[in-house]
């Protein structure tokens, strides 16, 4: 397995302000109060091109038709970068039928751009917000995911981000020759060898492998190549890529899984670790687990940043901010929402009766069992019934910061001194009012407190982040 | 096997001015005398990001740093719009080890971009010209490629086209988990198969399948919605693809194959087809095999489009063309030159005496037959040395055209009178120089004969192309 080696990070952004390593370093709490500088938030937006609420292309004033209108995009992008966020996250799905057709027809979000096409043309109308995109490790070719990638950190100079799936919808198998999704855990297996496929791959060349010397007509140095000649259980790829090293040496490695596999390979992997812990303390949980795995793992605390997803809805009064929750859960249909309960639950939903409990004889899934498990536990917790489970999942199902820009600065803050969060991945439940809203009204107050960045330091998604540029594995 | 449907042309765009069939016509010549409007030429820049000719990165003026530098394709793809081009096409390859250390040392083509992150990226500094990407159908999926091609078309409101290759090089397998390089026949079998997938899916939605009501909160019409089911003999694909059908309905489809199966493949499903005859006589041969072949599969002949490769060298005086010639071939290296004989041939040239004549026990190749047989054609009529035969194959083997701007315009009036071409797929001998002989000399010559437009008529490449819309297969 790949063994991850980090340059000195020279541009001062370790959010400790130490560039040594902290392997001896006990407190749980990064830039704590013998830092230098404050430790501030991280903020990346979680798209999807109408919003990922299923509800938000019925709220006024929203773009129904932004899945293939550019336009919509670009000043999506130019506002957050405007606003400074760190990166621009775009998610993504291999499969439409992943629902009953009844629910099929309420959905925006089934369709859209491919990530790599959008997120290539977003690239030439900003010039420093980082430019994630989702790919999946399970239907796809490490040298055409390395290739990527590489290309796109290059056209943008140093903006992108991987963020690995494995693909949680069984119905994406059908679109790639198999009959049948592939095992939870082979997914994991395969992914955590993809990875190592990929970055061995971006370590192709040297930095310095292309000579291009005019004069004795060598273009490049063919001893600064490496052939990586992998084989492996689950891969066999010889290598070498052809492109030259990414800007960033690696684009920034991002990783969403929460089952115990999944919080592994974020251990072992990942340097931006999305999650979706529902409170404070199931944050403070996972992000210590995750950070100790890291050091397990050998690697320093720093060098991952955990970003829970938090859907955000600022309002004048609290009571304001709660009433567009409840009108933007009301554009769900209720077709759409049985079937999101169908999807979290990875069984037929449709079925029970909607006044009702959840039956207890549940199936197991081969989908997402952390999505199964917090279903069943949100309904014994809040006891709630069927429909009343649907509407919540067939919105949003995840954390959600709802307040003033105050309140929701206050608990932002509180996290982030908890030790349960380095920033956030905000997911906007209506557009474009609702990115406004974070955007013009969150962030200024966020800065304010000195909680978020002025302006960009770097140029890079890795300065932006504070990380290092990992060294060449292959060359010093 | 998908039966192509073709909209009536309501562009008025078809050379002959005549929307019907043309199956009683048996003159091979379209647009001549009887037409309303003189047939025009269609031109495509064929590019690398440094040039497809192996010297011109050490050529005055190059820049050799141009496969990483998106600064300067976007200043090439701008001077080609501001000269009226139908499209910029990228060239691609899926391996770099397909030479000897000692030719890949000298080479400035096996490292670039990746066609979908660059052609994504440049859409968004052009607003016109067609943007056609090479993908493979031997080593990537289709659904992947039908989403890749869908979505670029939809970001640069109809600009896509998929140059369909096989991939020629035995080495790409080696990056792809197999072997051994799949066998000419079955890629090409393959490939038919992944055409109807890919058109298959790409029709997987009605135009008018988005109803986007937001009071009934209908997204989308399930009965507009078709699910593929596609089992055959190499591919299992169910879809729909997740993204709305195409602005062009389907990408136009390149193709560039040579061989008996390249150029029925060309015929069964190209709208664009490269290729690269020797000279007038063989083009001629090939045109009028191929838009047969294209009419005996039922399709008619304006559907396609013929536009042979050529390398276009201009100069003050012939003699001058020629000397830039001598002086871009003067600028490969021997290592380079005798690999890319080997390659050509599909055989280790290196082994052989350089100044005797290519031995007549030549083994078979799996890679490209046509290339072979090129070879071994060159060698006999113009009695070269295997020296000779090296410094020709390691600069541009193909067609050259070659001299004053005038002389050039005669050549390609001829081919075109003559039944030999629809237009030419322009090879640059080095750039940016040879880019701008092309743009600035060549151009407006042929437009002052009316042989190319002045300004673009409409938006789309097929538009420019001349090429109807193509009729969803499963919807009126
Ligand atoms: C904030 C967030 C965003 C995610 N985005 C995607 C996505 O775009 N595409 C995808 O296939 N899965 C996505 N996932 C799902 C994860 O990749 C993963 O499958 C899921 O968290 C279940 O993890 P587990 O399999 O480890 O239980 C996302 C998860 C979270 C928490
Ligand atoms: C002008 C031209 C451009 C080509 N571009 C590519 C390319 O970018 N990538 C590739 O793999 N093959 C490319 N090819 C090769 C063809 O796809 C095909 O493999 C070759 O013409 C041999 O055809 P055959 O296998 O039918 O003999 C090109 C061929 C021509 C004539």
């Amino acid at each position: 397995m790949t063994k991850r080696k980090h340059e000195e990070n020279g541009n001062g952004t370790e959010e400790n302000g130490n560039n040594g390593s902290k392997k001896n370093k006990t407190d749980s709490l990064e830039g704590g109060e013998g830092s230098k500088a404050a430790k501030q938030l991280h903020l990346t937006a979680f798209m999807r091109p109408v919003s990922l609420h299923t509800g938000a292309w019925r709220y006024p004033g929203a773009y129904p038709d932004a899945n293939f209108n550019l336009t919509h995009l670009k000043s999506f992008i130019q506002k957050l970068e405007a606003a400074k966020f760190d990166a621009f996250f775009m998610a993504d799905h291999l499969a439409v039928l992943n629902m009953p057709v009844e629910a099929l027809k309420r959905s925006h979000t089934v369709t859209s751009f491919e990530p790599f096409t959008l997120l290539s043309a977003l690239s030439q109308v900003t010039e420093r917000i980082g430019l994630a995109a989702t790919a999946s490790t399970t239907y796809d070719e490490p040298y055409h995911i390395a290739r990527r990638f590489a290309s796109l950190d290059h056209i943008s100079g140093g903006r992108a981000a991987w963020n690995i799936v494995t693909t949680g919808n069984p119905e994406s198998a059908k679109n790639f020759g198999q009959d049948e999704h592939m095992q939870h855990s082979d997914r994991y297996k395969r992914a955590r060898e993809f990875y190592d496929v990929v970055t061995g791959l971006w370590d192709s060349f040297a930095d310095d492998a292309f000579v291009r010397d005019q004069k004795s007509g060598t273009y490049l140095d063919p001893e600064k190549m490496h052939v990586l000649n992998h084989k492996g259980d689950e891969l066999s790829v010889r290598g070498p890529l052809n492109i030259a090293r990414p800007v960033q040496g690696w684009p920034v490695i991002v990783q969403a899984g929460q089952s115990d596999p999944g919080r592994q390979l974020a251990a072992e992997t990942a340097e931006c670790v999305f999650c979706s812990p529902k409170n404070l303390d199931a944050a403070k949980e996972l992000y210590a687990d995750i950070k100790g795995r890291a050091e397990a793992a050998g690697r320093d605390r720093s060098s991952l940043k955990i970003l829970p997803a938090a859907m955000i809805i600022v309002g004048d009064t609290v009571e304001d901010a709660q009433s567009k929750r409840l009108k933007v859960d009301s554009l769900v249909h209720y077709d759409s929402a049985i079937s999101s309960l169908s999807i979290a639950l990875g069984t037929d939903a449709s079925e029970f009766d909607p006044d009702g409990q959840l039956p207890t004889n549940l199936p197991e899934t081969n989908a997402s069992k952390t999505s199964r498990a917090g279903v069943i536990k949100l309904a014994e917790t809040e006891k709630l019934t069927v429909r009343q489970l649907a509407s919540r999942y067939g919105g949003y199902a995840g954390l959600c910061l709802l307040g003033t820009p105050e309140s929701i600065a206050d608990t932002m803050e509180e996290w982030l001194k908890e030790g349960a969060c380095d920033g956030f991945t905000c997911v906007m439940p209506f557009l474009p009012q609702g990115l406004d809203d974070v955007t013009q009204r969150l962030v200024p107050e966020l800065q304010r407190r000195g909680l978020f960045r002025n302006d960009y330091e770097g140029t890079t998604l890795r300065e932006h982040l504070g990380l290092a540029r990992p060294k060449n594995q292959f060359f010093e």
